[in-house]
């Protein structure tokens, strides 16, 4: 249980006990830096959020409920500047070690809480998903990870980035806490019975580095077996690259809208990269956002139509596995964009993700993701035990 | 002589003694963190350059020059990032006190340079001036200061920003010194014989707050009777706002085109807003640039016809004094706007300019400028010298 991975904030490593007797009694969690904690400070991975905003005095509502559900805090993680990255690179607080890929970048923007349950250091932890930044870090570093239905979730106390696409995520090295976590934060027991039918996303298992797409096939093909009635479908049929470009028009700009307060009385710091994506974000004509809002829109519908009740669809949580870390900016631009290609339908529609571990490429975990109608969170979570106890 | 106005990079006060029986023993002086000196980081006011740049092992020549001359540097001082800013408000190294304005900027971005000499740390500092980051702090700070003609001086071991606006300039207390250093710097004798005739700018002097035209104008009256043979005339003809848009065209894309590869390799922290002009440099439409290109060329005819030998021309330094440190990005940004309206005719035509000391508005200094013809450096500072004398 070595601390020095770099998961947590600086002078940011304390207990808080749960509440005793609860159903998480035993189990102990990490919370973004984005999560308020009564009486230290909220980061947000910036130096200078906290200088312009005060200490809270409550906990955000996901601490509180685990808290109340019996779970211990152990203190608060890493993440990407303002939750705004994705491969987990910072350079104010640290870039946190990929336990299960050292060398390479742990995912972001849940960085930390992604590190420090794959390091054994807690048995869960709280991060936000936005574009990815939940299902991203799972998936380079070996965990499962949710990103819940958008809406479902008391967001008060996490700090916002783009509201309409906003989620609490969290993260479990083993599908049982998963679970057990899960039903908390969801408020919903975790069912027996499972989806009926599996969608295969052809266009998304087409669009990944041949290596991840069929290290990935021995978990579709177990999948498969375990709801028994699989077939193909394309996740986004106007393409991979128009969800992207819809979400990375919509995003910056609530982003931009989000920050443009904080960053008008206090001219922050941010690295080059974090910095570009908030100007890109400011300039963004009405007409591309009005074109992506359509795109949006019709994504929702087609995954309403897709995904009733009963089907879920398998696809690959990231393109391939954690990149290296240190790499140029052009390169990580890139890899970024790729990346958001599978995660964007989250952002766009609000359906629900969870991602299962269980491949690697040369030994780097890459994630298997499913996703369902909006609102069968608990039968994700239920697929992902059940795929790891059959 | 109270060192703690934060003038000095962290751990680059030191002192390098000059040759004995120049023409300068007895002097002491300061580099901004842009130039070389052997065995000390070049740090460019932003904590990623160092990083990836090597420990120079020479001294810039503009160093060199004076430590042959008999003057001992006394350490590196504070510049706003990568020279980009106009203020002097850096969020790294820190903000330079103003000692003539305390609460007040020192202005940009040879700030600690000013802020030095200003508090009497040292007789003579080192800036650079690309778009007014040595005429700019010396008005607010209330001393002399050059610009020189683009191209004169060598800038070897200087960080570029912009090489065809980059000069290197200098900062003194008194006319005296300020003649002393300029006459090792430039390599020429500064004349006693001053030019015949003095014109007054007033496009830039109805630009100005009333109040820091009103506070110069016994400035130029006292110049006025000095030179003898006086008039008005048209600094910038399409108007300063034009060249101000010609400028902030030329220098932020030359400016990106300098920093890109650095960016590209560091990811660097940078204040939101030197981002943010970065960013800009690097969207700059080739026809955009085009156009900026013809009214520099028209601007450059304009002041070689203005501005013939034995001709100078005054207008204020600055539209103001130095404005109060911690104001929003909105109020900043307008304030560097109207500042850079002065300063733009350097970059865009490589006149020589030197700012007068003398004149304050609620106590707070602001300067008088002459420009002349390019290579006319020795005789602008024999003017400012014998303003000084009369």
């Amino acid at each position: 249980m070595s601390d020095d991975i770099g998961a947590f904030v600086p002078g940011q490593r304390f207990r808080i006990a749960g509440r005793a007797g609860g159903p998480l009694a035993g189990l102990s969690f990490a919370a973004k830096d984005l999560f308020d904690v009564a009486g230290h400070p909220t980061g947000g991975g910036n130096p200078d959020w906290a200088r312009v905003n005060p200490v809270p005095d409550r906990h955000a509502w996901a601490v509180e409920t685990l808290l109340d559900a019996g779970a211990d805090l152990i203190g608060k993680t890493v993440t990407d500047e303002v939750s705004l990255g994705i491969l987990g690179e910072n350079p104010f607080d640290g870039t946190p070690t990929n336990p299960r890929a050292p060398g390479h970048v742990p995912g972001g923007s849940s960085s930390g809480s992604a590190a420090a349950v794959a390091a054994g250091l807690c048995d869960s932890a709280l991060g936000t998903d936005t574009g990815g930044s939940v299902r991203v870090p799972a998936s380079f570093c070996g965990l499962y990870g949710i990103r819940p239905t958008h809406g479902r979730l008391d967001l008060s106390g996490m700090m916002q980035q783009a509201p309409t696409s906003d989620t609490t995520g969290w993260f479990a090295r083993d599908a049982a806490t998963f679970a057990r976590v899960s039903a908390v934060l969801l408020g919903e027991a975790i069912p027996d019975a499972l989806p009926r039918h599996l969608l295969v996303a052809e266009d998304a298992f087409a669009f990944v580095e041949p290596g991840t797409a069929s290290t990935l096939r021995p978990l579709v093909d177990k999948l498969a077996r375990l709801i028994g009635d699989a077939g193909e479908a394309v996740l986004a049929p106007p393409g991979l690259a128009a969800w992207h470009r819809a979400q990375t028009t919509l995003q910056p700009h609530e982003a931009w809208q989000t920050f443009a307060e904080w960053i008008e009385r206090a001219n922050p710091r941010f690295q080059f990269s974090v910095a570009r994506n908030l100007v890109i974000g400011s300039q963004i004509p009405a007409a591309e956002l009005a074109q992506a809002a359509l795109v949006r829109e019709e994504a929702r519908g087609h995954l309403r139509r897709l995904l009733p009740e009963g089907t879920i669809m398998c696809l690959p949580t990231t393109p391939f596995p954690a990149p290296r870390c240190g790499q140029p900016l052009t390169a990580t631009t890139a890899l970024r964009a790729r990346i958001i290609c599978l995660c964007a339908h989250g952002g766009l529609t609000g359906v629900p993700h969870v991602t299962i571990p269980g491949a690697t490429v040369d030994g780097n975990p890459v994630g298997l993701s499913i996703i369902g109608a909006r609102g069968s969170d608990a039968l994700l979570v239920a697929v992902a035990r059940a795929l790891a106890n059959g």
